[in-house]
């Protein structure tokens, strides 16, 4: 059929199961097309097939709500509800968001983006729903991945006590983005493991019609068998413990198994849980042989090879910069400790791991947790290295703040993904932590200019012993500067001239330099000379080269890829008020009071005028504004 | 024994068990007499007496170290390792800190004061120990209501993944603060509510001895006996799945249970679970019979009544008045709902509870949860009211960013105990939320003069329907201003003069109107006219009044009891950059770049300087800084 014509997911109901598999293959067809232009999230989607169309096939979207959990294998629920046609623009600018969006579409009534908000939202939801009267239902559809999340776990049980109708889908993929860790994982993980990427119905069935009978009797039930039950009885008594029916597992490319078991759950009181086997990347021999995660996000890529398209890049990836630095040190300094929340890929922490195996903690989808073991670790003088998108530290604010700071502790944070990353978007732009961590007592916050400055600034990070310092770095590659081959340490505090000029300054930092040094070179032309500061310490600030600009009464134009409001620009500006320089001249740049959607980043700096045409404009105008007061 | 002559918890070793009785009846009479005059956390104490006791005897601290979730249940501790001497200056200004606290001693390994982080720092620990080849034991003891913390069950995965040797200890009193909720809690109170209140340790102890005969037999049982197998059997399963081992319950007030249990704990290898039964308030009855949570943490009361020394308030308790408004208007508006994080008796929650039983949720210590909870319910049009203390709002920032305020949902955010907190001290202090939250798009911030004030901000709020409102008070009583009968909304964003003044303008809110107005008026009687504002509007500025007051050319001051950076007066000072008012003379008062410690709010605010002495010479200064430049 023809994808494109979809408006509605109504028409699944008339499908016969043949039909269904057919639209299976075409849904799988078009995604592994499509993505292979744009990137994306490949082996989630490809995962979730036939599940999303038995769940639009069994339920009635969107009165029955749909909450997709992450949010990145919603491209199946997007196709189905009338957006195929809008695949070629997914994650582009003003286009198809790859994550739900309300404003796209009914059917998308939860946004997400970050893990495991989903059960909350539909107790939320729940709640609304019995205070109506109305009679719809509430699905939430999470990975085992994400249910590891703590705010997950505080669902659970308060899903378990309410015992408000509600169908959870457990997608198990036995994956969340790299390969799921943790002990819930080990309890999911048992009857996977015996059958593991072969998954066999029959067997399956086998051990389903088992259950009812489950009891002394199983220790004569052969040995695999014997595993699955216990498996399941074991993860059955652990959800129904919380108050919440355990229905499965089922096999989650099998539409008849599906359908019983979505009926099934449909007519059941109370929260239910219905534990479906997925493979990620199915349908796509690369994706699914995958076993790191290499899959499950990626840019374009050659579909007859599974080679990825690679762009141009000058640098190292800046992950792999800050990583391998930390793994180099780590070599002479044994405190060196490594946490990642799930990100052991994306933070390019392999070749740690694979160096000091004993050193390296993946906890799972888990920042609150990875961020409190940094802490202890700290405590008993280690040197832990916390690596952690900008994103996803947010969720760790309070154990920055409360653990971290507030004892004053050696941990190393690396804020990887820091400003804008483009495509994902809203849910994902690395925008806020400059705003969310300036104010906290103890903390010091870097930014390098180049990965060269990065290497050092991870050793001063390393051999730092008064307390927190976090590096901030982008998503993508450096520039492709000469490497120092011996590290050094940077003094805290200390910003650098970066070029000379006598009529104005700009403050800024890693990826803004960039466009400064291209304003400062287009007004030289015009007579006007701009010195450009590299402030690579955004907190301390460098007080002595700000009160010697000030002194020389230069305008001051600063520069952040980082929202306005309380960010570094805010950190001159109360500067100035506290020294007393109450003539400075000062403008600030950087990201607007609203979220920031996806899009490529230059066209996304471009629509918020962060772009070295705007710095200069502005230089200009507080140039003539300086010239006026004089 | 003398107490105040402890110096060291070595002494315990050589007592008897009689001696050990001694001993805790002992140290009740001391935390009844010394908490009746300073108030503190008596009914968390109170019940780990035994517990404490038995803990400091098997094990060597601080060599093993004790991690002390939360907290407040630190006293019994702080007695065994020398600071009996020190009780009469508990909570108070340079005193001893009602929380652990790492520089009072080296007992004190992990600090704390939110809930559910002693896992998480355990686990860095046991990390730390392991690659070091130390042989110390590492305890984290954590009561029920913080397991269910999202953090804890993060931690927990991590710990059944790792099989790191960690002893937790489960203090099961029932209670959280309030009464506990959620299913977690349901599976933990199955065997205490059977012999609730009223341990019988010789039932106990023939469960105990049944357990391993555990299986067929079970039908067999007494009722009562079996509903208490079965909760063993099943909470055991529950932790064992995790990989956890699994001991107890053991009665935490019995010497003979707690050592035999404690010393096998510390045989086991991997990571055991003790689940510790305690009562809390146990041996005084006026504690020890609380239902609701009232003798949890408690100021000054007379010790034979057990009343609480009332101390002389003016008008009604903030949370009371703000939580009473949303009750008021629950009636005409049944789409109003309310959310606690185990707070309903600090949220001053009963009578809205009690009034509208379907529309209030007590979700546990789950801040995360409870927020997205709060978000849910708003897409589906109705009005959550989210009631959080400002430091325990910090658990949900992610939340409040992800999927508040990106999704712009109509959620009432009543940010409770803003401001400084006092004998609670670090971990308390609410003075981060307008640095965290001005930020965040969307978002709207306010706070009251008054309590009269505050009313119509409440209906203003709950009226509001374009996005988050967020409602600081403090913790603490209205000042018995009059209250207007009828409710009305005041217009978003504006600000009120409440004082006329031709010289300088103070810009401030809530509980420091006050000191401006003294400030006021004491430089009136220096000829100086000051004009202040009642700035109730923290996001979005009145930009209108503001505009004028720099048209008008008047030095301002701007005073918040809250952190400088980033936040009220950076506003204003970012407001006067952006629209170029750059004479503008702007100068402001708030908490400096340091945590700030416990004692009464009045000598803290004297401490930084937070007085309307300095208001007066911060505004003689810029004053003169004023006339020098015209």
């Amino acid at each position: 059929m023809d994808l494109l014509s979809i408006k509605d997911p109504s028409f699944l109901k008339k499908l016969s199961n043949n039909e269904l598999e057919q639209l299976s293959a075409e849904i799988r067809k078009f995604l592994i097309e499509k993505l292979s232009v744009s990137g994306g999230h490949i082996g989630p989607n490809l995962g979730v097939v036939e599940l999303t169309i038995a769940l639009h096939k069994i339920f009635d979207s969107p009165n029955d709500k749909f909450l997709w959990d992450v949010g990145h294998q919603s491209y199946v629920h997007k196709i189905l509800t009338g957006r195929a046609c809008e695949f070629d623009t997914i994650r582009q600018y003003q286009g198809l968001c790859g994550f739900p969006k309300r404003n796209e579409s009914e059917h998308d009534v939860w946004e997400t983006g970050h893990s495991s908000t989903s059960l909350s939202a539909a107790m939320g939801m729940a709640i609304a729903r019995d205070l109506k009267g109305t009679k719809d239902h509430i699905v939430p559809i999470i990975g085992d991945g994400a249910l590891t999340g703590g705010m997950a776990l505080e669902a659970l049980n308060h899903i378990g006590h309410e015992q408000k109708d509600m169908i959870i889908i457990l997608n198990d993929n036995e994956m969340s983005i790299a390969p799921n860790v943790g002990a819930l994982h080990n309890v999911l993980g048992k009857l996977r493991t015996a059958g593991k990427y072969q998954w066999v119905k029959d067997e399956l069935e086998y051990i389903l019609k088992k259950i009812p009978a489950v009891g002394g009797k199983l220790a004569a039930t052969a040995e695999r068998v014997k595993d699955s039950l216990k498996y399941m009885l074991v993860s059955g008594i652990f959800f129904e413990e919380l108050g919440i029916t355990y229905l499965g597992p089922v096999d989650g490319h099998n539409y008849d198994d599906l359908f019983e078991n979505l009926q099934y759950a449909k007519k059941t009181k109370g929260p239910v849980l219905l534990h479906v086997i997925t493979k990620k990347g199915k349908g796509y021999q690369p994706a699914e042989t995958d076993k790191i995660g290499t899959w499950h996000g990626t840019g374009p890529y050659k579909i007859e090879t599974g080679d990825f398209v690679k762009g141009e890049t000058a640098g190292p990836a800046w992950s792999s910069l800050v990583s391998e630095t930390v793994r180099r040190m780590a070599r002479e300094d044994d405190r060196i400790v490594a946490i990642t929340p799930a990100m052991p890929v994306g933070s390019k922490l392999e070749g740690f791991a694979s160096e000091f195996p004993d050193r390296m903690f993946d906890v799972g989808i888990a920042e609150q947790h990875a961020t409190t073991v940094a802490a202890g670790l700290a405590t008993q003088d280690m040197k832990p290295f916390l690596a952690i998108y900008s994103t996803f530290l947010q969720r760790a604010y309070d154990q920055v703040v409360h653990d971290i700071c507030r004892q004053n502790l050696n941990v190393f944070i690396g804020i990887d993904r820091s400003g804008l990353v483009g495509a994902d978007g809203e849910t994902h732009q690395g925008v806020f932590d400059i705003a969310f961590m300036r104010h906290l007592p103890n903390m010091v916050i870097m930014m390098p200019k180049d990965e060269n400055e990065g290497q050092h600034l991870v050793y001063t990070a390393l051999k730092y012993n008064e307390g927190p310092i976090a590096l901030r770095y982008p998503r993508g590659n450096g520039i492709g500067v000469k490497m120092d081959d011996e590290l050094k340490e940077i003094p805290i505090g200390t910003w650098e001239v970066i070029r000379e000029g006598t009529d104005a300054v700009i403050l800024t930092f890693g990826t803004t330099i960039e466009m400064a040094m291209q304003a400062a070179e287009s007004l030289a032309e015009k007579d006007i000379s701009v010195r450009v500061v590299n402030a690579r310490f955004i907190k301390p600030l460098d007080d002595a080269m700000l009160s010697q600009i000030f002194i020389e009464k230069l305008p001051v134009l600063t520069i952040e890829e980082a929202v306005l409001q309380g960010g570094f620009g805010s950190a001159v500006l109360e500067f100035a008020q506290e020294q007393g320089y109450s003539d400075a001249v000062i403008d600030r740049m950087g990201i607007p009071d609203r979220f920031i959607e996806h899009g490529s980043v230059s066209k996304l700096m471009n629509e918020i005028g962060l772009t070295a045409a705007h710095a200069e404009e502005r230089i200009l105008s507080i140039s003539k504004a300086k010239e006026k007061r004089v």
